[in-house]
């Protein structure tokens, strides 16, 4: 059968995110050390985070609350609260920073919306997630938009049926094997993986895990219309 | 044309939402007096999140971020980082609290679903709202759900579109004028409005503004079913 609907994911796929919350991370880092100069700040951040995820989700907002906490429970209590202050901005500022798009992006989607119908099926923080949408100039090249709270087979299910699109049809376009190739191949469904030069490590899946085939990889988002037509 | 789809707010229409945050208000309140006794910490809070609701959007973790923001201001950066801790703990504690119920909702959505088909229609955070859905026990009455960054206008029509939901068989039913009546009734659909004693500053809208015909008020959620079979 062939394609007829793309899903494409957002972060790192379209447009830049890992890189943001990595060069945050390392302001953090820096912070950190002028008052305990031994903590080992994104290991403690990473298991904060991780704890927190079941309570807040992901995206800015829970970043930032992880980072406030991280900085409280490394100083034991002695961070002042302005340095807070300060880690309260960092977090304002990714949710306003412009939203960047990688390179080939726009031609490539602006191509592939005259010939499938587009489907941007993302994970994080509703109101962050069609914020970034909203100042990426390609709102309008989507028939509709997937904010999901996590990226699982059941989620895929949901926005499949309710569009009443099969899954022989559709293909996953994403940065992730756990979030963006693992459960769309679980439900029939084809996927394609454009690696990011960095991953998030609670994103990462070992590849012996995946299925043989069902998904492909590419290295730049400009051949996928390529790819596509040869499915 | 007979109602098919009815449309129910979740914060403060089926399960408690406002006290919650006017309980931690008063604790953040009765926290910051400690070192600022003359602060007007509400009106100061209230500022503080009219103005992160264009970066954060709703919810508790915005909330959350708000009430730290006020605190160190309020306190000119004098606040000890462990008061900020407790601070981050009152919206752990929101987050994770059980669905409460209001009265009479469990046995009246129970009917309604055997007679219309249901969608839960709310705003906030994506997370925040599935996970107190999920823990309300009346998941599985909903035939859908439909969480969005603002309840305006061109939300409420993104929704009956997308389920090809005619607005004159459509009625939402909500505590908030803003929110749950005032854009329903500008799509040409109809409007149950069932005030809660407590209403956020920001969701207030004058009654003079709007339209006299196309909704009605309720004092119980038990009285709806008797009410739409009458419409």
């Amino acid at each position: 059968m062939p394609i007829t609907v793309v899903g494409l994911d957002g972060d790192d796929t379209l447009w830049q995110n890992e890189t943001r919350f990595n060069l945050t991370q390392g302001e953090l880092r820096e912070l950190l050390h002028r008052h305990v100069p031994d903590a080992d700040v994104d290991r403690r951040l990473f298991e904060i985070e991780m704890k927190n995820l079941a309570v807040y989700g992901y995206g800015v907002k829970s970043f930032t609350l992880s980072m406030i906490e991280t900085a409280i429970e490394l100083t034991e209590g002695r961070i002042p609260a302005t340095d807070l202050q300060v880690i309260v901005g960092w977090g304002k500022r990714m949710l306003m920073q412009p939203t960047e798009l990688l390179d080939g992006v726009e031609l490539a989607v602006r191509e592939l919306s005259g010939r499938y119908d587009l489907l941007l099926i993302t994970k994080g923080d509703l109101f962050d997630q069609e914020s970034k949408l909203a100042r990426s100039g390609l709102a309008d090249l989507f028939l509709g938009v997937d904010i999901v709270s996590e990226k699982n087979v059941s989620a895929y299910r949901t926005i499949l049926s309710r569009r009443g699109i099969k899954p022989e049809e559709f293909v996953m376009v994403g940065n992730s094997l756990r979030s963006d190739i693992l459960p769309v191949l679980e439900l029939g469904a084809r996927a394609v993986h454009i690696p990011y030069h960095v991953t998030w490590r609670h994103e990462h899946v070992d590849e012996e895990s995946l299925p043989r085939s069902g998904w492909r990889r590419l290295e730049r988002i400009g051949e996928l219309s390529g790819l596509l037509a040869e499915l």
